[in-house]
């Protein structure tokens, strides 16, 4: 079963003054993960400046036999933060791809949506004189190739092909996405831990089937809302309501523990009440992204449910790689796509898929599996 | 400037009766590494049983416009030993590498001399019914990608592939030779520290330009030699004569101190001397290879120069991989192919390549460069 469409304003292009909104809306939606959104907005303001607005294509209106090439960046957000992609690599990806498919791509896609991630698709669908697709693979962000709602029809990572900023190429058939996933992370790993990547290539009917549509425009009406709220204090509860979630912690970061390790970066953070709230002390684990958020003691919310760090006072959202002792931030915890909460949903992105010990716990503190 | 083609009987044909000898040569030349023999000999054997005899083609014999596709086995032999190669994914690579070029293979070569990976190049051309050629690409075994003599004649690694038993392929495309050892080990880690690639493609004429000419006719001759001595304590020195080398040291294995790790075997095995010897230990260094003979604290032999350990009393090749305590082993020091001994030959497979301190030192004692 589809999503239904949210109900913002749709997109038919992007232009200069979306792109701020979009990777601000799109590192929120992708819960502390998908790369910087300053970042992704510096790339895509100078990609949009030589080349004009790029062309958004709304998920109904990909025809079945579209052939839709999904990029992402990959590796950990700490080195992707000081190693930006170059413009050279996307046509290499495409080039790669292409000559594996016999087949030049139609339309580019965003395999997950972030701030630096939903602009990397952009980027490409400019570089290459595409259409971009009007949604994404997740709905979110999620750490590992697997983690895509295509995977759950059938859709397969390979071929999938990983370039680095200095020509070299690697093309990948494996047998299952994990293997994919594996021997990806293997060689970004190899190529300095962040690299680009075009995985799940499909056509039309299967993106339509599969993708979270309408996630570039959510992104970028999310993006606005913070800009429309005059009291600073409601932003949290603003962006909370945009989403159909709920502001649960404000605090003050006294703790961060983080390594970059595997092609992945790794840690907890810690939140501490200052006032007003019950609740003493947070802790948030993830890798990449937020996966767990646990109240004094008590599991609040996990992966697939969105987890979302902003600044208290402006709203602007907070990856992991940018957690530092003493923001103030507020936690806010979200609904994700629906289809994340199958069993085999859970089997690919809930929390134990990250090795976390607990069950999933809803947005709402609702637990869907067993107990804590 | 090509190396002679040594003075052994020309093979026309690889046949059942040769097998044996063939990779008991090859591990002899492999100096410890390039895969243990009895597997290889086994594999082969099964191979020729099903498919008959392989044709060689003398380097002299292949045409300008052949296109040459070397094969070997990559990882650490530590591995390799307990996961043999799988005849499927044979076809798999070649498939890789002619879907990426648009042309089949004409000639199947080694890409160096070793117990296992002078058998798989002839198993690929059984399974693939192409011709393998006489000759290799390094005249010896190397650990890393790049360690090869058409890496000096400017024949690129890229495109090469790597795939596993499981039907997983990379096919990985570098912009330099270190980063395709770099990509395709990373690879191979993942795939569980044993793979089989092809790489170096490359046409006839560079072919008999770079490779090193006969090196199976050499191996099958060098393989027969110890079975022609009656006395078996003369065998080590008939096979140093075979090769124009020396015995260097005759005693027990005492310690073996090895690890895998990295996608490669590394180590430091400790012979004793028994008696008659004036030397009373001897350190050999390892990385898949031998790497340097060290007797008292001095540095006898380093790669690039070939160091054999084989069984005192029978002559038999010990890999990096069966060194165990109590092997009575004899250590052969022998002259590798002269264009290592050039500067960009030693920078590509000198001691120092290896990470050790020292300048080379030929398997005579003759330092080369600098000194110790």
């Amino acid at each position: 079963m589809n999503s239904p469409t949210p109900l913002v304003p749709l997109l038919e292009e992007l232009q200069a003054g979306d792109l701020e909104a979009l990777t601000r809306g799109a590192a929120i939606l992708g819960t502390g993960g998908g790369g910087d959104p300053y970042i992704g907005y510096l790339q895509l303001r100078e990609v949009l400046r030589a080349n004009g607005p790029v062309e958004v294509v709304g998920m109904d209106k990909v025809p079945d036999e579209a052939f839709v090439l999904p990029f992402a960046g990959i590796g950990a957000p700490t080195v992707s933060l000081e190693k930006p992609d170059d413009l050279e690599s996307i046509h290499l990806l495409a080039a790669v791809l292409e000559r594996r498919f016999q087949r030049k791509p139609t339309h580019i896609a965003c395999l997950e949506i972030g701030g630096g991630n939903s602009a990397l698709p952009v980027i490409a669908a400019s570089v290459l004189n595409l259409p971009v697709i009007d949604g994404d693979a997740m709905g979110r962000a999620f750490p590992e190739i697997q983690m895509v709602l295509p995977a759950l029809y059938g859709v397969n990572a390979s071929p999938l092909a990983v370039v680095d900023e200095k020509g070299n190429s690697v093309l990948v058939e494996a047998t299952s996405h994990l293997s994919g996933e594996r021997f990806a992370r293997a060689v970004t790993v190899a190529m300095g831990c962040s690299a680009i990547m075009a995985c799940y290539a499909m056509t039309g009917r299967q993106a339509r089937d599969s993708f979270v549509p309408a996630s570039l425009s959510k992104s970028v009406a999310l993006g606005n809302t913070s800009h429309a709220v005059l009291d600073p204090g409601q932003i949290p509860f603003a962006i909370a309501d945009f989403l159909g979630g709920r502001v649960v912690f404000a605090g003050k970061v006294t703790d961060v523990d983080r390594s970059t390790s595997g092609g992945f970066l790794r840690g907890v953070a810690t939140i501490s009440g200052l006032d007003n709230y019950r609740a003493s002390s947070l802790e948030l684990s993830f890798q990449n992204e937020h996966l767990a958020v646990v109240i004094d003691d008590a599991v609040i919310t996990t992966a697939p449910d969105l987890i979302a760090v902003v600044e208290t006072s402006t709203g602007n959202p907070i990856t992991t790689e940018n957690l530092r002792y003493g923001q103030r931030v507020s936690v806010v915890t979200a609904p994700c796509d629906d289809r994340w909460h199958s069993p085999e949903g859970l089997e690919l992105v809930g929390p134990r898929a990250f090795g976390l010990s607990y069950g999933p716990v809803r947005w709402n503190g609702q637990h869907t599996e067993g107990t804590v």
